[in-house]
């Protein structure tokens, strides 16, 4: 079955309850049920299978934990869902840290009344996205509340990776000259988001960018060691308002040219419909990387050769003249301050 | 200032907003205000102080990795609050699996329209409990949804523990003829949550028992390695519920003795009017242990030398009479099957 571009193959196995009621939320027998049914079906692993407070298992080395909490409404959205977006978001900021995911929790709350079917195709698409990666979901809690306490399903993911031993990544690595590239598209996904809400239609169709990043940034830990100096993905706030978090606890100026900036058209064309600036556009598949200079053509050349960052590119660069400042050099020749995002564009974009 | 018998003493530094709006999920300038003026300046430590993606630090040995959500309600109850609840159930999750907690991620979903005030009290109770126990705060994340699409806050805490070397807890070291003991009085957080909501008034006034149980737990390892096979915290669907959940997998059963399950009398006299069983009600400051009976009395003394544990009692043990159900030996003289609990008693208890 296909559902805004995403499949779902995986069918429902019988069960016998077709809504979620706060009985589910229990810790009784409904819980109980649910779970077996559900989510210990479809994970089943030997740390899952123990059915334990928690899951055990040996690390050796430096590790990276994360966590994120998703809201993103609605839950079914073109590209993606609410799962698919809170597996590859928790994985991203893992492998932002040079890490490699090994294992996710699981913490869903859910609102009375969601249908038992949208659950199932939630946990197919992290089943799926755990099985691509080799990411175990290995601990999980499941809590329900009333009709109008929450929306449908929230979902957290925490996430324990392994940094890479090349990895040096660290804002205070970052030095005068340095370049910033960026993996693919600005403002997809927010725009995906914006094209489905309530009384917002655009012509053409937008999907969500949500993908992992991590097999990308890895190669170029790989390959460059530490001169790849520091890792983002530019999720809520966008482009300008990350760069502005590392400039100002940089104390350094992050200098951009807007023609070099890579949009899809009909992002831009629907940005601009709506008087936004797709600077500030939530991304949910893309990265900055900030590196040496030397090495800046090269590790676009490899970025290239990877399907979800075939759009690499140069955007800027690191300089001292504006301390502590984002500044947009425009296609025009004009030259601006970009702040962080204030207010709010379009809540519970993830 | 005490609220509901908790002392508030740290003082609400200067914010310049009052009230979380969904600006302050923008992920943009707003969020970067709430961020910088409670939870970074509260929480302050090398990891967080990055404020990356996640937070990284080196791990040699057995970890326990765990999450839940939480969602109880009213956010501020007699005896803590939904702050306090996070840490210590997350935690005590941790010391179940035999492991000291060392990491905290937190996770909050925010209605718009919540007081900075009450914020900063979640914060500053989860800060003294961090502080208390060594365990570090290390990264978090921050969304906030609309009025009516969610319930003032809810709270996600993930935790990374370090397993201690001696412990050996798993379901399938326990063997017919263990002991089953019992921290402290089961009911006491059910029946202290059920005290304020809506309608319900007793005359006594019961505080909930949240608590971190897991310098005990830890002790008794200790002292006690292989001998301990199992601990885990009886909390949502209550003491029968859990020990159902350990007869099932096991294939054994408990048996149990109604007269000697520590309960306080205002619980017991609460659960009495309003017609449930404390043994389906649901706790947050005790454990069960299931312990080689050669060490029984000896582990239930050290238990008592501790004030969380003072109550510790054997309540039972395991048999092979009836494989799969939980058996009660009432006062009476009587026995019946108790089941997990059906439906919900109280929802979101935790």
């Amino acid at each position: 079955m296909e559902i805004n571009g995403v499949e779902y193959t995986c069918p429902m196995p019988e069960v016998d309850f077709d809504t979620i009621t706060l009985g589910h939320g229990s810790g009784g027998l409904l819980t109980n049920k649910l779970l077996e049914q559900t989510i210990f079906r479809l994970f089943s692993n030997e740390h899952i299978d123990q059915q334990h407070d928690g899951a055990v298992f040996s690390f050796h080395g430096k590790m990276a934990f994360s966590t994120d909490s998703f809201v993103v409404s609605p839950i079914f959205f073109p590209g993606g869902n609410i799962g698919d977006l809170a597996m590859n978001g928790t994985m991203n900021d893992l492998a932002m840290c040079g890490a490699i995911p090994k294992y996710v929790s699981l913490g869903l709350i859910i609102e009375e009344g969601l249908k038992v079917e949208s659950l199932w195709k939630l946990l197919e698409s992290i089943k799926r996205i755990s099985n691509l990666y080799g990411v175990q979901v290995v601990t999980g809690d499941t809590k329900v509340v009333e009709r109008g306490k929450g929306d449908k399903i929230f979902i957290n993911t925490s996430g324990i990776g392994e940094v890479k031993s090349k990895a040096r990544i660290g804002i205070n690595n970052i030095k005068p000259g340095d370049h910033i590239l960026l993996s693919g598209n600005i403002a997809t996904h927010g725009m995906a988001i914006m094209s489905v809400r309530e009384g917002l239609e655009f012509e053409t169709s937008l999907q969500s960018d949500t993908q992992y990043v991590g097999e990308v940034s890895a190669m170029l830990i790989d390959e460059f060691g530490d001169r790849i100096r520091f890792l983002r993905d530019p999720t809520r706030g966008g482009l300008a308002t990350t760069l502005n978090e590392v400039a100002s606890k940089l104390e350094r100026s992050v200098e951009l040219d807007e023609a070099l900036i890579p949009v899809l058209p009909q992002s831009a064309s629907a940005c601009e419909l709506l008087g936004l600036d797709p600077v500030y556009v939530a991304n949910e598949g893309i990265f900055i990387v900030v590196v040496d200079p030397e090495i800046s053509l090269e590790a676009i050349k490899l970025m290239q050769q990877y399907s979800i960052s075939k759009q690499a590119a140069y955007i800027g660069k690191i300089t001292t003249n504006y301390p502590k400042k984002v500044i947009m050099n425009s296609r025009i020749g004009g030259r601006r301050v970009l702040s962080m995002l204030i207010g709010e564009q379009l809540p519970r974009i993830c």
